[in-house]
């Protein structure tokens, strides 16, 4: 083949797109999409089904009450806005209580500290912990603190206090997050006996952010907990004085007997090949001190208001869309893995996997991930998103939590990005409520994701897979 | 006496601050009171004082281990700062403990309450008290309820719900206190067996608003407890869908032995007339939930640091400046009610009396109650504070809690107003801490405050007495 002159290699964009877009995406797909989402615009109900989930069930950790509750709760909704098969499939998960906590400043000025468990910590003895306070901004910091003074950190409580950055997208949150997941093990292996982060959150507010942490294997399992912004402020502020800060704290927090939980599966049937799906989901499990309104009830809630417009739409996309509310993503990722091993003889009829975890602010594009040559067809579909400003295609990342175990498979992943400027306000903590939810918004959100289904599901030929090279989850 | 023609009426104001203004406000005493205003802009520590009570004392409800604490702090700071006269003076206390505290909806949907008892409400039954819910707005709504329908509360808990509304000025909590103060035993009245407030405040997080409340004689005593705002508007939605919504919770506050607190006093003694006093103040007592940071430790470190300038002013005032710091405001006014007893053969040379209790928002003028001839020598006084953009000064009041007993001896009392816009999100909260206060806008209210208290003590007249007419509190 001859390659293309220079010139042609410029234009060839710009040729292609007025060539080719139509192909790419036909014109009554285009239509199609623009039609779901202008109706999302008029007449979401994306709030009615997070202000249900939160108000009828609310708390939902994996193996609590509010758990079992909440998939006869999502499989009812389905049922009653006109899904088919939907159904529940069981997700046998690792269960893990929160309990009681209580900390305090021993000295030199006794004060109450407002702290919650890291979710998977082990419980303090049960007259609590108490030790003198070694603050450090960093993994890194510790790392070296251990190595310019193996003793620095032996017997003591080591203080994380790295202040998180507020900003449009995840990037702060990425930042910090690796200290709430490793800070307690890299702690006991300088010889600490606890761990205390600064909350990985924007606000300064006395209310804690939680979220999942692991232990590594054949170290001290040392317990670990998450300081209200104001309390981390207020230890830092002693610490810095240069004299002893001794804290004590309480938890008995700790894992329980195995459990149960379910996904929640729903469908809206395709009109030409019903055969193949495109996943659209959030996820149905929260963590236990708020209700879980951003994390993820908006999610559902825009999945599910997403799928009822598609499934209401005056023509149908060719290929099957199916709901899936995930259990178990906060603390075990149970329900994605379960789903994707499950599903394992159906994959190569799934065509794509989208998944909305990013609380309830306005769109501003999405991630994709798929074979290179998606490249030009993503570039039509991005143009869906135009009239709400949400344009922006990203490519990489492996969807969400949920669907990235379908990155194996090689299955096309979406997730559809949101201004998270206030979502880390609230993330994991007893203020994720509904008040938090701006329903215009998330309408918007709705409206986007409902477009970018909408045309996947509806695409002459199915996106090529994600490259076999590049399967393994990275971000 | 001849009238003064029209137009020399009209003029009269201009000619008078022409002429006269100079010997109302001797220049000075302008002079004086703008330098410790400049000063204040330039090298206030009001911040460092607010910093010091709230990181090395914390929460001091009266009574309590803070409190006890905080006299013995306060009188270490005003020694250091070389104020003289220093020392304490005793107040004997009411002692109100809040225990723990608990609450949850039982039905139609279980979902936990966030709550805090109101300061001087009786515990529940020890296993809690479980009820039905009966919502109202206001306490004219109730009685409303309960003529319409005797035994609309009967055996019920009452959920007064009324919303808030955020304003520069502290109108919107005026509007809403009420219900704080006297709902139990208005619903009491009724009936009922237990009563819920909406949390009197302005922002949406899931920390309750605490306060205090009185009983009525001879009306049973009910548990009166504040839900955080997310919580009554959960609570507030359960209740509108028509079916019965049931509530418990559970509160082990109570009444515990009177103790002793104590009010703090230090002096920059007068350089002419140092018989003569003018006090300045701010509450050292702060509720339980936070450390009290912007109710009052703001105002103390406002007190505290208008008077130390005033103090290190090369050319002191002719009278003395009295710092009082007073106990209990909050839950029974003992401190002020103390003083004003303990004072009463000195309250003739009580000139007048300033308090600082609006937290750390930028100022925005003054109140002051005097005699009405006083108004001409007020006019001058604002000016002062006009390149602090607060040139505002209302006639009426009674300067603050604290000063208020000061009323029935007719002493001028003045009360600094500030920005209080965000002041009711965290007012009487956990969330009431340091990172609340600005910074800037608390060492402009100490700017402003100086320059009102040095001009005050430097004038060469005392401001005339309240009437006798106005000597009772109305507002």
């Amino acid at each position: 083949m001859k390659r293309p002159t220079t010139l042609l290699a410029l234009l060839l964009p710009c040729v292609a797109r007025a060539l080719l877009g139509a192909e790419l995406l036909p014109q009554e797909t285009r239509q199609g999409a623009e039609a779901v989402r202008d109706r999302a615009l008029q007449e979401s109900r994306a709030f009615e089904w997070v202000q249900r989930l939160t108000d009828e069930v609310g708390p939902r950790l994996a193996g609590s009450a509010g758990d079992r509750a909440a998939g006869p709760w999502g499989k009812a909704l389905l049922e009653s806005l006109g899904f088919v098969n939907v159904h529940l499939e069981p997700v046998p998960v690792k269960v893990w209580e929160r309990g009681t906590e209580s900390g305090e400043i021993v000295s030199p000025f006794p004060q109450q500290l407002v702290l919650t468990a890291l979710g998977g910590s082990v419980a303090t003895p049960e007259e609590g912990l108490e030790a003198e306070v070694v603050a450090v901004e960093s993994l890194e910091a510790l790392a070296a603190l251990a190595k310019a003074s193996p003793d620095a950190c032996r017997g003591k409580i080591v203080f994380f206090n790295r202040k998180m950055e507020r900003g449009e997208t995840m990037n702060g949150y990425g930042d910090v997050v690796p200290i709430r997941g490793r800070g307690a093990s890299r702690a006991a292996a300088a010889g600490a006996v606890g761990v205390l982060i600064r909350s990985v959150g924007t606000d300064s507010n006395r209310l804690p952010h939680t979220g999942a942490m692991d232990y590594e294997k054949d170290l001290p399992r040392i317990p670990a907990a998450a300081l209200a912004v104001p309390d981390a402020d207020l230890l830092a502020r002693l610490v810095a004085r240069g004299k002893p800060v001794r804290v004590r704290f309480r938890l008995t927090c700790g894992d329980r007997p195995d459990a149960v939980s379910a996904n929640v599966v729903g469908e809206v049937r395709g009109r030409e090949r019903p055969e193949e799906i495109v996943v659209v989901s959030g996820h149905l499990d929260s963590w236990d001190l708020g209700t879980g309104a951003i994390d993820d009830a908006a999610g559902c809630g825009i999945a599910i208001e997403a799928a009822r417009l598609i499934g209401a739409s005056s023509r149908r996309p060719k290929r099957t869309v199916r709901v899936v509310l995930y259990a178990n993503e906060e603390n075990g990722l149970a329900g994605g893995q379960t789903y994707a091993a499950a599903h394992q003889a159906e994959m190569p009829r799934h065509v794509a996997a989208f998944e909305a975890d990013s609380g309830g602010g306005a769109p501003l594009g999405f991630s994709w991930n798929a074979g290179p040559a998606a490249a030009a067809t993503v570039a039509e579909i991005v143009r869906l998103l135009e009239p709400l400003h949400a344009a922006k295609a990203r490519n990489g990342g492996a969807g969400g939590a949920d669907v990235s175990p379908l990155l194996k498979s090689g299955i096309p992943l979406f997730g559809l990005t949101q201004d998270s400027s206030a979502y880390f306000d609230y993330h994991h903590t007893a203020n994720d409520t509904l008040d938090k939810v701006d329903r215009k918004s998330l309408d918007r959100a709705t409206a986007a994701l409902a477009a970018l289904v909408y045309a996947v599901a509806d695409l002459p030929e199915a996106l090529p897979l994600i490259p076999k090279a590049q399967r393994s989850r990275r971000d």
